[in-house]
């Protein structure tokens, strides 16, 4: 009965198979990772000794991430549940190195670094990209000071998938001495692959001096489950000196954030990685590049276009009645995720979404924007 | 291949279903558990208006825990990823509401407190319990001052699952306009159980006038999967306040710390509450409590005392030679876990622990007892 309950409330969700969610940064994770999480889904890292296996396994993990990152040697890990902890422990990690009380953070940076700076009493410092929707150099040297604890850049912004220009951030922060955390939580998995295929990207990882610490979800576009990012520091000592004594669990020092957490997600993600390898992801990553050129295509010829030339697979479509459109599409059973900010919805082509699914969305998207006058 | 990999890895962690984890909060979930969590992996309540079922499954999760521990109508309840979380979320709240900057605790609550006073920059003050191994109000009173943001009490305490006198505490806490939280993370999901068994416990929960936060782990003696804690606050505007703008997810206003989490531990804990019901939970509670008193009278019969009396199914073993003990069970494949600042090591009667077990267990533990001089 319960079982039948809980079956009859899922039904009211939109499953991703069904193509219609166009706007979330998740997707349906590879059955191998449903399989591999239920094994260890008792486990407890956060008191490994009794795990012995399953924390060979999170090194194991840790290890892939820090060589697809290009990290040092001295590099250090951490796996965390997903975007904002992984924002979270690299500022706390800044704060602790720094002692400073201020952080700066593109415009487009995610709404994590609110809730961040607002819990640890630092001061947030925006820097406005209005024109270009990527962080502009210029900009930052004129909101950086000697209270600067850390400077952030996006590679793959929550919005519109951009990524600043790390490179020329990190030579400015090198210079000045300053930490640089990388929120790499969506192009993480996707900007290393398109770059093996030529894309002209810009680096985004450790291959930057200047760079202080990466993170990235492998429940994102590494396709796996719910809950797994995880964070490198160039210094794995960073990490260490923001440890606390852990007494009465296996492992005496703690440096993550969470006490107890399956190694569920961990194998799961381990399980994806090592099935997919650089070429499945390299595959994945180029379908979903093709795909979101198609659908700039079709949206173009029905007269809407893009906040940007899409990046990564994420496109902003303009619309200026923005509200009318999404519910507009909501009627139609389409999900898509308004970004009031930039006057457009965001479109996600995440693998559950195929061409197919972009020729049944066209034809309504263009019934919504007739209707409400938008073309 | 890969699968061959995890499963052998796999193979080198202790189980749950062996006997051998003596000393962990944790337990093996209920089969329903796992079989719910799997079917609602891939749902994700960082944006819940497209998975609607599970959310509803959410609110329904939230308001059975209410009702368990006698929160008022107007009480807000949010899931969180366990106990560190909890202690986080809630000393966040009173923080915001406060303004004020010291977070006052006993000695024995749980190391996260330290975790979140060095991140949120408060300082931690604590109370000594040395005599009684619960807060005691008269040395409270000299802690407080017109700088506490918030007072901390356990109930269920990490190294001895000793319960502090609630109701005395949130007297003092009423009288001055001082927000309490309770970590119940171990407690909650056994004393009203064992309660309604007619069992002499302290009250915990809202029932307390002066009571401001509880929080409690599913994951622990609920018997459900790991990541599943739920924090509630007296007042649902607690947490409101302290939300901050969501853009681009469905849902507008986020108060939760995680951004993306998964609905499966949320179904599987909705599915285990209601399969156990507070019958199922009381059975539970009772033999856990019956193998307790048993472990007691056989540690006794080979000379051994504990710290307190057992108040819930957790034990201290008073050893003079704690890391010899210690490494003495390891070598005989059984893991206790060593609590320093007590000289004893922990036991916690779960579950999975029969008296069948503690059976196996005493002899061992005589045999490493005598060869080190113990007793």
């Amino acid at each position: 009965a319960i079982i039948e309950e809980l079956n009859g409330l899922r039904e009211k969700d939109i499953l991703f198979s069904s193509g219609r969610i166009l706007g979330s940064m998740c997707t349906k994770p590879l059955p191998i990772a449903e399989k591999v999480y239920m094994n260890f889904l008792e486990t407890n890292l956060g008191d490994p000794e009794h795990f012995l296996g399953t924390w060979e396994i999170e090194k194991r993990l840790i290890q892939i991430i820090k060589d697809l990152l290009h990290a040092p040697k001295n590099a250090g890990g951490q796996i965390v549940s997903g975007g904002t902890e992984g924002n979270l422990v690299s500022i706390l990690a800044a704060k602790h190195l720094t002692g400073k009380t201020e952080i700066v953070v593109p415009k487009h940076a995610h709404f994590s670094f609110n809730k961040v700076a607002n819990m640890m009493n630092l001061k947030l410092k925006v820097v406005d990209t209005s024109n270009t929707h990527t962080l502009e150099v210029g900009k930052l040297k004129n909101v950086l000071s000697d209270k600067t604890a850390a400077v952030v850049a996006v590679a793959g912004s929550t919005e519109l998938g951009a990524i600043d220009p790390i490179q020329e951030i990190a030579e400015l922060c090198d210079e000045e001495q300053l930490f640089l955390h990388v929120d790499a939580a969506f192009g993480g998995f996707v900007i290393p692959f398109l770059k093996d295929l030529g894309y002209d990207l810009p680096d985004f990882d450790f291959v930057v001096r200047g760079v202080s610490t990466v993170s990235l979800d492998a429940h994102k576009m590494g396709c796996s489950a719910i809950p797994l990012g995880i964070v490198v520091a160039r210094d794995k000592e960073w990490f260490e000196e923001m440890s606390i004594d852990a007494p009465y669990v296996s492992r005496r020092r703690q440096s993550s954030l969470l006490g107890t957490r399956s190694g569920g997600p961990v194998a799961a993600a381990y399980a994806v990685i090592s099935h997919l390898g650089r070429e499945g992801y390299q595959k994945i990553a180029r379908r979903c590049m093709e795909t979101t050129y198609y659908t700039e295509q079709r949206l173009r010829e029905i007269g809407l276009t893009t906040v940007i030339e899409p990046v990564l697979n994420v496109l902003g479509v303009r619309v200026n009645n923005l509200n009318e459109v999404v519910r507009g599409l909501l009627e139609k059973g389409w999900h898509v995720n308004p970004v009031e900010r930039l006057s457009c919805f965001r479109m996600v082509i995440m693998p559950h979404i195929t061409k197919q699914i972009i020729d049944e969305f066209i034809p309504d998207l263009e019934t919504v924007c007739k209707k409400v006058g938008e073309i």
